[in-house]
């Protein structure tokens, strides 16, 4: 299975101004986050990327992606209905073909020589079937994600055949549908913002779609839910680390991890050891 | 001298979308770099906020002001003809009225009670005459900042007649003209990026840019070496830090000294820790 489309969501009302803001990249150039993503899915082989926007913002999003501008396709959610929906709005884009998909509000950043999301179309590519990276997460998360349960894959370490999905599940659910054996007690498989998805999901969201007649949002969570007991699909813990960064202090740490794992490392570090030094001076003198 | 309408600069061709970037403020929440620069403004007491951007930018500049954005009044630098001529361009909104100046791409850091604008403003009423925020700081910062050079006032630590102002001085230049004493070796007083100011500097502004017939850039500085000659002058330590948001990594101090001197203080620490801790692990099983 080759992968070459790409689907970026930027939709939501609370965070399309997250893909516009500065971080400086682990090689020390500033570039938007909205660059940045589109860099992940380019380093990762695709060829053509479509990033689904809130009507009205394309101007600012074309502006943020810089040269890649030109490279990207803008699709508008026209109404707020939900994450699914969102991604169902790239349908057309997609035509018929798998797509690796990321949320604009995510950065990724890679603990191995290939980018998280070379790591997944890469498996997904071979294993031709759906893949959707994971992390594991403390159980205190579970209200922010998408988390799924499923049995190891022999000998594939860090990958699951998924059987069931739960959107924010809560505690005891978890407990109850999503125990993975093998990893830390209190940890579960959580969505990191990523996946390579099949036609079908496109197929189970235009139902969704339909049948939630704009009365209620359409997550993704739902239409993945069905996925995993039509097709084989598998979750892939990826080397590297997902950062939100919509949640409080997000663009302040997604901003250190990139700096703290890049080239200019010494010069941030010294530059929080002044600060830390600095204000203690202030204390002292005050 | 009553101090009510403050002007701040955004128009810098370069440097235009840092006013738009999102920091959480010491408090914890989130805000755009305009927003924290108008709050300041405001805690000194200011009534009247002036805007100086580029043309185009005023809408985006209002959407990141938010809740400010009817406090604020937008000015046009319609050609790129220096940061003098950027104040200059506020001189109908001043209506020959002192103004409270800051630049639109540093964030200030108090390191006492009152904000480092607040300290300024009220100086300068008490004093009734035009005073710049300064910084001491190391020779290897020159090339960055205009320098002032002048004396002491007795009796009042911090606080000196300015009798020169040289734009960013060479180390043989500061050394010559620049020296204070009582400073650090190798240490001069650099601007902060904050002025009160008097109608006089608008009066010079508009001779030099008159002069400069559009056919050279016109610096703050060179009117407010005009103006220590012509009336008294004088330059303030404020207690605090400014960060200078557009060089590398300038937004990400400026992040990190809010939220090391705010409320979370302790939550950003132990992000920071967890980071590091994560990378080195990273490294081990690599």
């Amino acid at each position: 299975m080759r992968i070459v489309k790409a689907v970026i969501t930027a939709a939501s009302r609370k965070q399309r101004s997250l893909p516009l803001q500065t971080l400086t990249d682990s090689d020390g150039t500033d570039k938007s986050l909205l660059a940045i993503l589109a860099e992940e899915t380019f380093r990762a082989g695709i060829e053509e990327v479509c990033v689904v926007v809130c009507p009205g913002d394309e101007d600012a999003y074309a502006s943020a992606a810089g040269a890649y501008a030109n490279r990207l396709t803008f699709v508008q959610q026209k109404e707020p209905l939900g994450y699914g929906h969102a991604v169902y709005c790239a349908q057309d884009f997609c035509e018929g073909q798998p797509f690796l998909h990321l949320v604009g509000d995510h950065l990724y950043v890679s603990g191995a020589e290939a980018g998280c999301a070379q790591q997944l179309v890469e498996l997904a590519g071979a294993q031709g079937c759906a893949v959707s990276a994971v992390q594991a997460s403390h159980e205190s998360l579970l209200p922010l994600y998408g988390c799924v349960g499923g049995r190891r894959v022999r000998n594939a370490p860090g990958l699951y055949e998924v059987d069931t999905i739960l959107e924010k599940p809560t505690p005891t659910d978890a407990e109850q549908w999503l125990v993975v054996s093998g990893l830390r007690a209190g940890h579960y498989l959580c969505f990191f913002g990523m996946h390579v998805l099949t036609p079908t999901v496109m197929g189970i969201l235009e139902r969704c779609v339909a049948e939630a007649r704009g009365e209620r949002s359409v997550t993704l969570s739902e239409a993945l839910a069905e996925l995993a007991h039509r097709e084989r699909y598998l979750a892939m813990e990826t080397v590297g680390r997902r950062y939100d960064v919509g949640v409080r202090y997000g663009l302040l740490t997604a901003q250190l991890a990139l700096a703290l794992n890049g080239l200019d490392r010494e010069v941030v570090l010294s530059r929080i050891l002044e600060l830390l030094a600095r204000r203690e001076l202030a204390r002292e003198t005050a």
